[in-house]
This record gives structure tokens, C-alpha cells and sequence, in this order.
């Protein structure tokens, strides 16, 4: 899955300010699947800002979530119309949050001349080199025609996890060991635009995030569980990093209560993510579920390189 | 699972010379699963030798595909037999060939006064860093007390994968890129101790080998053709390599005719293995049944770095 979480540029998000938004700004959050987009408009709201939400048609089935909002959705296919939009709406900031589990259908696209002459060269282009690529082009679209692309947390800075355990069970010794070894795998699948997680198990990685995503990673590590080579181990780990060097601005990565319930049903101790460069959605939610589970989740100091 | 296939120095194998035995020579086949100790005793008895078989007790239903050989069954648990057992028989050289699917069951182990001594606590401290280390360990047990560690390729050289597609089917412009992708991830996990294996479509790395294994690995991604990530994405590979450094002495990658018909399975157009650091298996029948599968199966050039 492809995950729209922020835009950030170097040096690390963490020494980067929040952004203090005034009365004349607007924020439009374009809203893949997924919590994040949910938490970001909550937290603006909570913040006294009026969000506006694009939808992403075919991403998400409760839009009501957003009906409190002033919202609009548009077709992944008909993405072009999020200019005019943008413009129509005097949007200021840009916040892209949520994943785009699927890619556009050529087939469906409703071809623009703007679309046909502008996006579409480039958009092919970035379509072959990854995630990242593909985002750092969609950024480039909105910048060239006014609104800042800004990261979640720059706008709601509580989604930003701080290092240390937030609940009441901490990592074991074990445990240490396996969140020392996903976190250095983590680093490289990212490195390589793979994936941004990693299952250790028994001071080993055993299962390695590819596209099927963080989800798809925690079932397989349950089915894994009766696999010989795992046989006596308990326990074990899940990290999430963010990649690292200048991918970090195009796809920061984040945990919810959906991750600490599969983390559980894998059979692991805990969770680890990456302090001041990753998310926590529904930050209650996760302390509290994974409390009532005895899970640990713990922000790990970040790649200092 | 843990491949026993070769033990090889630097520099790479294939500047290594094959191993020229003489009439005094005898070799021991230390066979866990899979077509690799078979096809090293066919090839010893093709070449006029007198292989004799170590059965890792149960990890080989088949045990009478070693009946026309000299050959006794040892428990993982009661390996520390091994020793005398390489001393009676006169054995001057050892294959380990094959995998070993778990671990040895500490509650079954057969305690001698040598194992508790010498075996257990060296043991102990590589089971926790993975198949070289605990590989690494066997080896130097072995050859303590007499029989030099040879490599699978090296007393049977014409299991060596060479340069070039070996099959009917080449790879086109876009698996080539498959194949780059997937070679350059493949080593980074390798680097890690985490696989060998990579699968790559539409350029990009999409799944990555785990404790799973290969077959697993292909599997996986059968299932993943569905992924809306995947959608009308077709061909892609499958590239096994060999771990860079000194971890390619312990733990040489291998396909056979079960890589070919799972990689069918999964969509693949087509197997990369690294030449001169991987062996093909069953070798004719991996040709003519990936010849008749329509899939390519190529020796990419090695890391020269």
C-alpha cells in the first residue's frame, strides 16, 4: 500500500517546527484509506481550523466519517480535477494522508488537456520507480499551481511518536535484541523502497514487509508461527522506520489499533517505531488496546545518520 | 529453512578448482531435505567415487534414494555421533548437503560427555545468529577432528550455475530490469542473513524471502498476483543469490525442478540465480521443464565487488 503520510524535508521531522496556521490559511486533507486522513481533520478541527476533505473515491467506504467536514471526493482516475478544486476552495496547505491501495485505471482516466500535456509524461514516468517517485511527483503537481504540501504531523503534531514505551508492559532483554535486529533490516528493505517493516522473532528477522503491506506482513507471521524453523520461539517484535535519506518525506510510516491487534494475533511481545519519524493514529485507542493485549509499543530512538 | 549446501573460501568459487579426489579419498553426504544430497551422491558415483550417505533423521521420507550407497541415519539430536562415526568410516571429506527444516529438540538430545562439553556451549551461542554462525559451528566440529569441509559444486562442479539463460525462453527488455531490481535487493537481504531470494514484477520488488524459505516465498506470491497493487502487472522474477562475503561459504542458494513449477505457479516469467555462487538441481529436468513451462531460467553475472 501505498501511504500518503507527509511531506518533510531534511533534517529530520523532529527538529522541524509545526506550522502555525493563521485565521486566512485552509488545509484540504486528501483522504486515501486508512485512519491517518480521520485523525488529521479531527486534530485541526480540535485545533480550531476548518478542514476541507477531498475523498478518494474508491478508497474509502465510510466517507460519513468526514461528513462533519466540507468535503468532496474525486475518482483516483479523475485526480486531475483536484487542481481546479484546490484552486476553487483558496486552499493554502496540503496535507496528503492515507494510503492508495490501488493504481489508477488508464482506462478509466478522463483525459484532460492539462492532464494529457502535464501529468500524465511525468506521472508515467514516476509510475516505475516506486512509491516514493510516484509522490514526489503528485507533490510537484499541487506546488506548481499554489498550496505548500505539508506532512500531517507538521499540522497536528501529536501523531508524531516520541521515543520510549507508552504502555505498561516495556521490552523484555529478548526483546531488545529483536527490536535492534528489525530496526537494522527495517532500515535496509527501506533504503531499497521495499517496504518499512520488519517481524524479528527469537533474535532473528523472520518475515520482511513487501506489497502486501504491514497487514498483510502480521498474517503472514501468524502462519508462520507453526514453521519448524520457528518452533519453541515466542515472543517477538514488529518495527516500523521510516526509509531512510530524502525518501522520509514522501512516506512516513504509522501504527493503529488495527496494527497492535495484529501484532497480538501474531503471537508478538511488542511493537516498535521509529521516535519523531513515524505515526500513532488513534493514540488512545492503540495505548489502551494494547495495554488490555500486554503488548508493549515503543518509540525507538531514530536513525541518527 | 537452513541450507547445508557448501562450505567454499574466498575468493568466489568459481576461481576455486574443483577438488581432485584420489582412490583414498572417501566422501560422507551429510543429507538434509531436498534434491542437493542427492544429486552430490549421483555425481560422486558418476564420477567413479564411493559416497558415503548421513541420513539426517527426519528430514528425508525417501531414505532409500541413498540404498544403493554406503549409509547410516543419524538423529539431529544424536549428531554429536557424527564424530566417531566420520573417524570409523575412514572419511576424508564432507558435503553438507541439504536443508535442516528445525531445530534440534534440546528435551531429545542424547547427552554424551563430549557434546556437553565441547558441542553444547558453542552451540548455544550460534543458535541465537542465525544458519551461518550455527553452520559455521558444524563445520569447524567436523574438522577438528580430521575430514576437510568441501563445498557441494566442489567435489560435483557441474552443479554450478554458468553465466547465460540455459532454456529456450530469454528474458525480455522489462524482466531484465526485474532482474537488476531483484539482484540488488537480493543481496541487501543477503548481507543481513535474512534470505536469498527476491521477487520482483513491473520493476519492482514486490516480496522478499524470509524464514519461509523459497517455496514459501513463491507462494506468496501466487497469492499476491490479486493484490490491487499488482493489478494488470504480468511476468516479473524470481532471483536467488549468493550472500555477499564470507557468509557464501556456508550457505550456497540452490533452485530445482520445484523452484520452476512454483514460480509457474506464481505468474513468474522467469529465474535469475547468481553464476558461479548457485547450484541447479535435477539440472535436465529444471531445462525441459521450464522449456516446457515457457519460463527462462539464467545465470546473471556475480558480484564482483
Amino acid at each position: 500500500m501505498m501511504t500518503m503520510a507527509t511531506k518533510t524535508s531534511m533534517p529530520s521531522p523532529e527538529t522541524r517546527p509545526a506550522i502555525e496556521l493563521s485565521q486566512n490559511d485552509r488545509v484540504a486533507v486528501i483522504a486515501g484509506s486508512g485512519r491517518l486522513p480521520v485523525n488529521v481533520a479531527a486534530g485541526l478541527k480540535a485545533a480550531g481550523h476548518s478542514p476541507f476533505v477531498v475523498i478518494t473515491g474508491g478508497e474509502r467506504a465510510e466517507a460519513d466519517e468526514f461528513a462533519i467536514y466540507d468535503h468532496a471526493t474525486i475518482e483516483l482516475e479523475h485526480m486531475a480535477d483536484l487542481i481546479p478544486l484546490l484552486k476553487r476552495e483558496r486552499i493554502t496547505h496540503v496535507v496528503l494522508a492515507g494510503g492508495i491501495g490501488r493504481r489508477p485505471r488508464l482506462t478509466k482516466l478522463k483525459p484532460s488537456r492539462y492532464m494529457l500535456t502535464k501529468m500524465l509524461p511525468r506521472l508515467a514516468s514516476a509510475l516505475g520507480k516506486g512509491d516514493n517517485a510516484l509522490l514526489s511527483t503528485l507533490v510537484g503537481f499541487i506546488e506548481e499551481v499554489g498550496p505548500k504540501v505539508v506532512g500531517a504531523h507538521e499540522v497536528v503534531p501529536d501523531l508524531l511518536a516520541i521515543e520510549g514505551a507508552i504502555t505498561k508492559a516495556k521490552p523484555k532483554t529478548a526483546d531488545h535484541r529483536d527490536l535492534k535486529a528489525a530496526f537494522g533490516a527495517a532500515k535496509a528493505i527501506g533504503a531499497l523502497d521495499i517496504g518499512q517493516a520488519v517481524v524479528a522473532i527469537g533474535g532473528r528477522v523472520v518475515a520482511v514487509e513487501g506489497v502486501e503491506g504491514t497487514d498483510g506482513l502480521l498474517a503472514r507471521t501468524a502462519a508462520l508461527r507453526s514453521h519448524p524453523r520457528l518452533s519453541g520461539k515466542k515472543r517477538g517484535v514488529i518495527v516500523k522506520c521510516a526509509k531512510p535519506g530524502q525518501e522520509l518525506r514522501a512516506d512516513l510510516p504509522a501504527i493503529g489499533p488495527q496494527t497492535v491487534r495484529a501484532a497480538y494475533d501474531a503471537g508478538l511481545a511488542g511493537i516498535g517505531v521509529e521516535a519523531g519519524h513515524s505515526l500513532i493514529l488513534d493514540y488512545e485507542t492503540v495505548r489502551t488496546s494494547a495495554d488490555a493485549l500486554g503488548l508493549f509499543v515503543i518509540g525507538l530512538p531514530g536513525d541518527k545518520a
